[in-house]
């Protein structure tokens, strides 16, 4: 069984597909009932769909009641983007993109942690880029992506010698309909597919009897 | 003019009364108006204070409103903290946390740039050494300082060759009453004083005609 | 055809044998005759050897004029330890360690990029996970290895808009003779062995139409 | 007493002025004893000289025993630069490079943790910018200067509970003949100079009963 959150659309649709493909059953975690039924509909009926606002405590909660048992990988995608000089944003928006990005994290990793850390459980959180370099007309976007890395590599410290394992993914130049609705204009023509990053993502997890790839950076050949 | 939050106790106190002493006009914001008091009290009539919610928008303009001319220097010191391991944590808790330091500290910074980028204001963020490495049992608390960090960084990239600075600073082992509600037992003989490293920073604030100090870490000795 | 340095032994060698199982061509780049001639026996007839002295630029340069053609893949394996209390080392060794892991990845990067930095060449650098964070103990060793990853990034910067890609990997707690010599009283079961680490990396080293894995860290489960 | 190193002209000339004026005794250490010896002559009679070749470990080993007793202060400011992009770089320069900044630095902090790291010594390591971030046409020099960086930080866990301290100092942007000899073309009338950076850097090395400045970043202006 494997949790995908922000499975609606881009990265986490994609990545749930080749699971699917691979045989693997899943639960779909999104906000849009309606879009998460229609990844379902190609995940060739393994996929089961749970609605979440991953920034509410208790959503949180119930989405992992909802697994029948625990999962062999957890796969946070789930996040939104809003760019722009921080002069020109908007309050309310910088709110949510708080919430939709480091306090979702936080939430999810405390119940996946809580639940399954002496379990050889898989967490992989998906980031971006901007939460490794510091990016002009991003800041606001950086800030919640360097937020949820120091939260990743904290909790890693207090994971030591356990078996739950966490896997930072840290993709860069994405082309989702993510930047469409991100306010930023920009030439997408050559951008990776949110296909091709959830196929090199899929095939670089690796894991052996004694060791994992544990961070992986995905970016665009330019 | 000096303007500096988190002024009502602990490091922001402490650097009020030493610029005070300097001469200094002061506005002091903070959120309990009797310690605020307090602070202006040991200030020799030179502050003014001004209880400010951080986390705000609208708190938080009225704010920069209550400066009668562009400050010298801002001097971000406003942040709480929250230890122990995730698990533990309080979601309502972990709100507080990040509003208190990541969307607090997002919002001054956009009034600060906002109102001030095309003039010499020197704006101090004053974070944490959380904010540089990761820490077990302050996850959430190195996500919010991390998180502050790549907002500052980003933002120095947005402000290239503006009149405006940002001095980043990462105190670490200081002894205030932040500790002692913060969950955490410690022993904090061998810490710093809040005194201690406000004398430092002050200090070591150091600029030229061309240059100036842009990031200061001070530690303890252990 | 792949240009394998380091690859007498440990990683490299792994990494040449799994190739050669994929049908490619191999170019062996070692110290040791003796020992590239027994990791050739095992590469299926795929492979030619050449004895370098990476630390040597003439050495350097004849081994890349050994290539027939712009080889698709570059892996750069190469390099060694010593490790131990900075106070306890050997200044004798210490010029080799800088030797062997700084000096030698500077010429065969300078090598590579003066040669193919217009065609699309991967050239693969493996460090290690001391490249990433600072270790008590393996100081010189952190030295070298920082230097290395910083040589990278700057070189990504200079490539920008070319078609060679830089990829980084940094492999940690592996189990190679490496450690035998290398001074340092360490319990290796736990570790990953070399054959893992190859595995893992070689499946790893994904790319698409227009995006790649630029980066990957490996370590061990603990 | 205080040891400064690459004392003969920039950085370190300045520096050893302004202590001198303090009323410090210093020893002075460079590589061109006529240099050194106009050093000297502004020092106010506080000075002694002592040529050095900090890439041969006997070299630095004499320096040290040149010291009367324990310095309270060292001030390792030697180094040099080699700018350019790597593919248009001579391997004698890039050795050089790494014996001037990464050996040195090595050799140095070797003798000084070796005599003094159950003394309150304090050690600061003068670094650059270029120790951070990665810079395109200073691959080699961010190499080094990035290993030197990963030293600091490495010797700093060994020296965990000691009493010795290490402080980091990253300056950026100075105009020193540094550059003039560097092959690197470039306008440096924005930049700072040499004495400015010196004042604020020894303004800045501020401590206190249990607290110390470790690091500070000093920039242009811009």
């Amino acid at each position: 069984m494997i949790l995908i959150t922000g499975a609606s659309s881009g990265l986490g649709a994609q990545i749930a597909q080749r699971y699917a493909q691979q045989g693997k059953s899943l639960l779909l975690s999104g906000r849009d009932q309606q879009r998460l039924q229609q990844v379902k509909d190609n995940c060739l009926g393994k996929a089961a769909t749970h609605v979440t606002d991953l920034a509410e405590a208790k959503s949180v909660s119930t989405l992992f009641d909802a697994l029948p048992q625990p999962p062999e990988l957890i796969i946070h995608c789930a996040g939104s983007g809003y760019f722009g000089p921080l002069t020109e944003q908007q309050p309310q928006q910088i709110v949510a993109l708080i919430n939709n990005n480091l306090l979702s994290a936080t939430l999810v990793l405390q119940q996946a942690v809580k639940r399954y850390q002496d379990q050889a459980v898989t967490v992989v959180v998906v980031m971006s880029t901007a939460a490794q370099v510091a990016k002009a007309g991003e800041s606001s976007y950086c800030a919640v992506k360097w937020g949820v890395r120091g939260l990743v590599e904290s909790l890693r410290l207090e994971l030591k010698y356990k078996p739950m394992k966490l896997v930072a993914v840290y993709p860069g130049g994405m082309a989702t309909e993510f930047w469409q609705t991100s306010g930023k204009d920009i030439d997408l023509s050559n951008f990776m597919s949110a296909a091709e990053a959830a196929q090199m993502l899929v095939d670089a997890l690796q894991h052996s009897a004694r060791g994992f790839v544990s961070d992986i950076t995905i970016n665009r050949t330019e």
